[in-house]
């Protein structure tokens, strides 16, 4: 057989081994892995749920109390917008799984025994036209030998028989080139799937959260307002002194040293320096301290408040040896 | 004590109590969901790595292909993409660990002792004033009674002690009050600034896709062309007629049968009807096939096909029984 048939058998013969040997291996491994994947996103998806489960059970607490229910508007919301991209991203689930890894899985299934059989026939066929060739070419040079009056008619025949096989050996290559570019384009158009799914997602989670996330923001700030800073019915009217006196002044209030617990846990953080961290700069989360240090009004028996003058009470010495003061250093910002 | 006094004191208690009771705990069980999230996060970020690491390395055998560069090209820019996209997604999760796990976990540890220090100092203090208050009022009843000369000095200082204890009760209230908010706050603002780190996320991850699937759309639509469809190189100028004869002309070889394998798993379906699916129209994806069935042209000897001429074909024959027609029911399509 001339040279060239031989390496056209050979290059087709490669590409149903690649198929074979690394394409369907590659897609099947594929389709393991991303069955694994896919139980990675239910995964998430089901710890988000529960987490913000939690948060949301948290909000309703806040909107049961006297002071947070901003707050707690806050947290359910962000708990059901969680939800609502946990919806979404159901989609993406579902693409992944319905559009991707059941066509891959079933294609990869039926493609072994389809590629094995191709090629298997391929090597039948081109063996039984290359017998028939040189079967013809051998009785070409013995009527030719022979000076056969037919040979003249039997040289066409073998001259088309020839074309015959140059165009099939041809052919058959490129016919396994389009069967590897199919797999190739198979598998690039689903994952182009698959990114445009996720670009979908990325989009519509996007434009929830860019609104709320300002709104939140906004409603976040506005409840550090002092004037929210409790119920302003449960105080002032209640309050009425049952032995009248006209010397109960505002001044003489302001002398008044409530109890005041030590900086907790839960305090702001000083001001932050004008240099902020890479969220920004922080609203200020003084507003709800008093504006300044209370002072102590001294009670009025030295019997009833042991050492209150010569040590100062407890809260006061421990203040400066607040344990939670660096556990505030934190706050966030909108860029 | 006056029954409003007793009020503040028992509502404020009761802050104190929603704060050890309902709130830190459940601070404490959202720190555990969060690892768990957490963990999630971690899981679906290594699960999505390896994938593309696959899609990858067939991206890399489609690009030593002779027909599949540009879908290799494009197989992996997609597997290039997710590791940016999971890079990003690592500072979500740098957030949630860092500004919010960390600081719930060490806030709730603090805060359980401190607000148990702070109810029951408020408590002492507050039976201190009330034992003081009650024990001046018996003293200014007994003065009244025996019109002792400094009654007058005594009701003022009772009435001072009352006022500071209307001070005391409701500014305590106030404390307790605004260290409730303080903790509902500091889990919105946290989760605030975790939508926002989802926000940007949500917005970097989009505008990486945009245009790539574009573009991939594009390069993959461009491969389809039939001109692509083998490498011309390897045809023609090698193919020439060991016999030459005047007589293969183009019309014949349109008469040649090549070997043609059956319909496999990966042929394009038959072109869409108008009415497309969810994502719309597909590109036809026929153009690489022939644009007509091939002609059989027959042996020249039936000996070396026996009942070529009497029974189609066996590619022929199975064409009709193609069990793979419905694989290829797929596509996508940009909105």
């Amino acid at each position: 057989m001339a040279p060239e048939m031989d390496q056209f058998y050979r290059s087709t013969m490669a590409i149903y081994k690649s198929i074979l040997e690394q394409f369907n291996p590659a897609l099947e491994n594929l389709v393991y892995l991303g069955n694994n994947y896919l139980r990675a996103f239910h995964a998430l998806s089901e710890a988000a749920e529960v987490y913000f489960n939690a948060i949301q059970k948290i909000g309703e607490q806040a909107l049961q109390s006297s002071t947070s229910q901003i707050l707690g508007e806050i947290l359910v919301q962000m708990s059901d917008t969680q939800r609502h991209l946990n919806s979404d991203l159901e989609v993406v689930v579902q693409t992944f799984h319905g559009d991707l890894l059941q066509h891959m899985e079933k294609n990869t299934k039926l493609d072994m025994q389809f590629i094995k059989d191709s090629r298997q026939h391929y090597e039948m066929e081109y063996r039984h036209r290359a017998a028939n060739l040189e079967k013809s070419m051998s009785q070409l040079w013995r009527m030719e030998r022979k000076r056969d009056k037919n040979a003249r008619e039997m040289k066409e025949s073998v001259n088309r028989l020839h074309a015959q096989m140059q165009a099939f050996v041809s052919e058959s290559q490129r016919a396994a080139e389009l069967e590897e570019k199919r797999r190739y384009r198979f598998l690039a158009e689903k994952h182009l799937l698959l990114s445009n799914t996720f670009l979908q997602f990325f989009g519509r989670a996007r434009g929830m959260l860019q609104n709320r996330v300002l709104l939140w923001k906004e409603q976040s700030e506005a409840s550090r307002s002092p004037s929210r800073a409790h119920s302003p019915g449960l105080l002032g009217p209640v309050l009425g002194p049952p032995y009248p006196s006209g010397r109960l002044t505002p001044t003489r209030l302001d002398m008044v040293r409530p109890w005041a617990p030590p900086p907790p846990p839960f305090a702001p953080p000083p001001p932050p320096a004008p240099s902020a961290g890479p969220w920004g700069l922080r609203p200020a989360a003084w507003s709800l301290l008093p504006p300044r240090a209370p002072v102590y009004a001294a009670p009025l028996r030295r019997s009833f408040r042991p050492g209150a003058a010569s040590a100062p009470p407890w809260w006061l010495g421990r203040r400066p040896e607040n344990p939670y003061a660096e556990a505030w250093d934190w706050g966030w910002g909108l860029e």
